[in-house]
């Protein structure tokens, strides 16, 4: 790449893996794609520790992307290997937002502007780093869609195959970006989560690498370049609180991990209280959270129109669950209709495009201050994880007006430009 | 915003503007919307001009977006009135495309990573900047889509009220940004020359600030900072050859005013061969350019899939056969299906996604190279001027291929699998 320069190539710090109920090591390099056998697919999920004593976090400013943030990953900075700029995103202060909620003040982490489009693509960059360590010539995932148009398109740039699971109602624009970027994409006729068996038995069959959630613990570490890069940006002062959309649970997951260990190294005094939002037809996370409960009841038929988090098992819920309760945060579920309020206001009222399940943690500022649960002097943010144009479908059911339609002869212009004039 | 300071506030260099053809004087605060009386709106469109003796290009490091460069625009910085990050977007280093052009280096301008995912934005924001420098409350646009969709968005980011004038055919997406960000849309029952010209007739009529392309000088000074950003990201040794599509022209003429003004300040050696990139169902800049003519022949049924750039009209022809001319350059065109193989290999051997005429550009080097008209010590660039995601009906129509469709039991499964580990 020609104008971000990619620095020394860091060493990554000595990382090992981890069970995250039983605590038994996995190596780094057979993890990905296997949860721990004695505690199976939900309570062995598997997590990155470091040595944080012999972290020296060094980050350099933004511009280069996320390997600027190699002190803290488990993989070495790919270099011109991987040439895409993925991270670095804008942090927008919204003021008149601010107003809206009676808050301090709003932050838009407008992760939209990676890539593909997602704030997937951190946790697709580091998977394929990992890959091109391990030298692993093919990478796979399942997805609702979002992950996989980015690993498409991550693998594609770095010189791998891709290999993709996609459920039946996987949205058009983003099979699209899979396949213009060459991906092998297989649609699985049934739900996300039949996709996802069918991956991890085809992962473990050719040894292609695996970038599915929560089984992979790699990519929670991508997924937390956003708060490392939140807190940077508030000059290591970070939001009281901050909401982001929930599906599978990994990038709130991976939010927390992240403030927790710039906590650890001494750099942040806290870490925000973390608010996960799901929506109303496909809230287990929620559900699970509000009674307490260890494990997500599985919800058989999850409905919303916020297709990326239209998760009814939730892959990374027993660090969903954790993270919530270790920052004094809350997993809850808004409307549909609020998810589209609040796809209306980032774009009217900051200039942020988002997709649905993108605009679900400012849906989640909105309730929590309608409410009452914000105070006035609270700095909150928002992590905006998809670009509307993700879901044109979805975008459009969040706009109640319709285009004017004229004819362009002189007879009517008139009278509709008068109209058109008494409306502004 | 956050995390890219606002720097001080730079007062803007002189800025007087000129009619292309005759010359005469226009004060800049009449400019938008109205061309020279006296030569009309084909050649009498305007333009911006500096004392540059008095310009002090310190333009600091990218980051923070386009009003870096406010020492060459003829705007204020508008600081953290206009928050949303424009510009500043990824130049990419493609070795694959290098060699398969067989010249020894191709350089993609990313610029589908801007908020509305189209390079119009840059030319929105510095419009935008211009209505609040002039206390205008509302701007006004005629577009196939990306314009309208852009100002739409930074309008509303800046708390200006939009109002855009899109073609029947403007495609569904770009309408959806536009209606998202809060802007009223009328849609023309015809074609983009017409919606054009309805524009004109409301912005005169109520002293809207207009922002249309070639009619208002001070887009073409947004749209000429991808050329600044190129230049020094290349360490000011621009490329020898750059490429983008042509519609309108506008785009194509700012890369010119952009590296002549470096050139012109010292900071370059050379103004780069500019290449603009038609398809062949719309080329009257390419047919006027091979016949050295000095306007361009309206085209009555544009034709192609990239609608961005599906213009029989020029409106900005007479400065765009300037910078092929003076750059020693070419205005070329190239049937839609190099188009698409364009936007194919674009995605898959450098991980950029682009709409079809985001995708000309390198369409161009493509024809090119096949035509032996680059050489093997070549530096190209192309401007890649909008994310693949604002077309997916273009995208996919890109895609040879089709998704794998497989039912989720056992049986099948093994099978396909086996299949699919054969082909990979």
């Amino acid at each position: 790449m020609a104008n971000f320069g990619n620095g020394p190539v860091m060493t990554p710090p000595e990382a090992t893996c981890r069970c995250v109920t039983c605590g038994r090591p996995i190596p780094l390099d057979q993890a990905p794609g296997r949860p721990c056998e004695s505690c199976g697919p939900v309570l062995g999920t598997t997590e990155v520790h470091y040595d944080l004593s012999r972290v020296h976090p060094d980050f350099g400013p933004p511009g280069r992307g996320l390997f600027r943030f190699a002190a803290l990953l488990p993989v070495p900075d790919p270099g011109p290997r991987l040439p895409l700029l993925v991270g670095d995103t804008p942090l927008y202060d919204a003021p008149r937002l601010a107003r809206r909620l009676g808050v301090a003040q709003v932050l838009l982490k407008d992760d939209g502007r990676n890539p593909s489009a997602s704030l997937k693509d951190r946790a697709s960059a580091v998977a394929v780093a990992h890959a091109l360590a391990l030298s692993r010539p093919v990478v796979a995932a399942a997805s609702t869609g979002n992950a996989a148009s980015s690993l498409a398109l991550l693998a594609a740039s770095a010189g791998l195959r891709a290999v993709l699971f996609v459920p039946a109602d996987a949205p058009p624009p983003k099979v699209a970006q899979m396949m213009l970027a060459g991906a092998t994409v297989v649609r699985v006729r049934g739900t996300y989560d039949q996709a996802f068996d069918v991956c991890a038995l085809a992962c473990e069959r050719f040894g292609w690498y695996s970038r599915n959630t929560a089984t992979n613990p790699v990519l929670a570490e991508g997924k937390k370049t956003v708060a490392l890069e939140i807190a940077q940006a508030c000059a290591w002062d970070p939001p009281d609180l901050v909401a982001v959309g929930v599906g599978d649970g990994c990038v709130f997951a991976a939010l927390y991990k992240g403030f927790h260990e710039l906590r650890a190294l001494g750099l942040t005094p806290r870490i925000p209280r973390l608010v996960g939002v799901q929506a109303e037809g496909c809230a287990p996370l929620a559900r699970a959270f509000a009674e307490g409960a260890a494990t997500a009841t599985p919800l058989r038929e999850p409905s919303t129109y916020a297709d990326s988090i239209r998760v009814g098992v939730p892959r990374d819920q027993v660090k969903a669950l954790r993270a919530a309760r270790a920052s004094n945060g809350d997993l809850i579920a808004v409307p549909d209709d609020r998810i589209r309020e609040a796809q209306r206001l980032l774009a009217r009222e900051a200039g942020v495009l988002a997709e649905p399940a993108g605009a679900a943690g400012f849906a989640g500022l909105l309730h929590l201050a309608a409410s009452g649960r914000l105070a006035a002097r609270d700095r909150v943010a928002a992590v905006v994880s998809g670009h509307a144009l993700k879901d044109v479908a979805g975008a459009m059911s969040a706009v109640p007006e319709q285009p004017l339609d004229i004819a362009p002869d002189p007879a009517t212009i008139g009278s509709v430009m008068d109209a058109i004039g008494s409306i502004i």
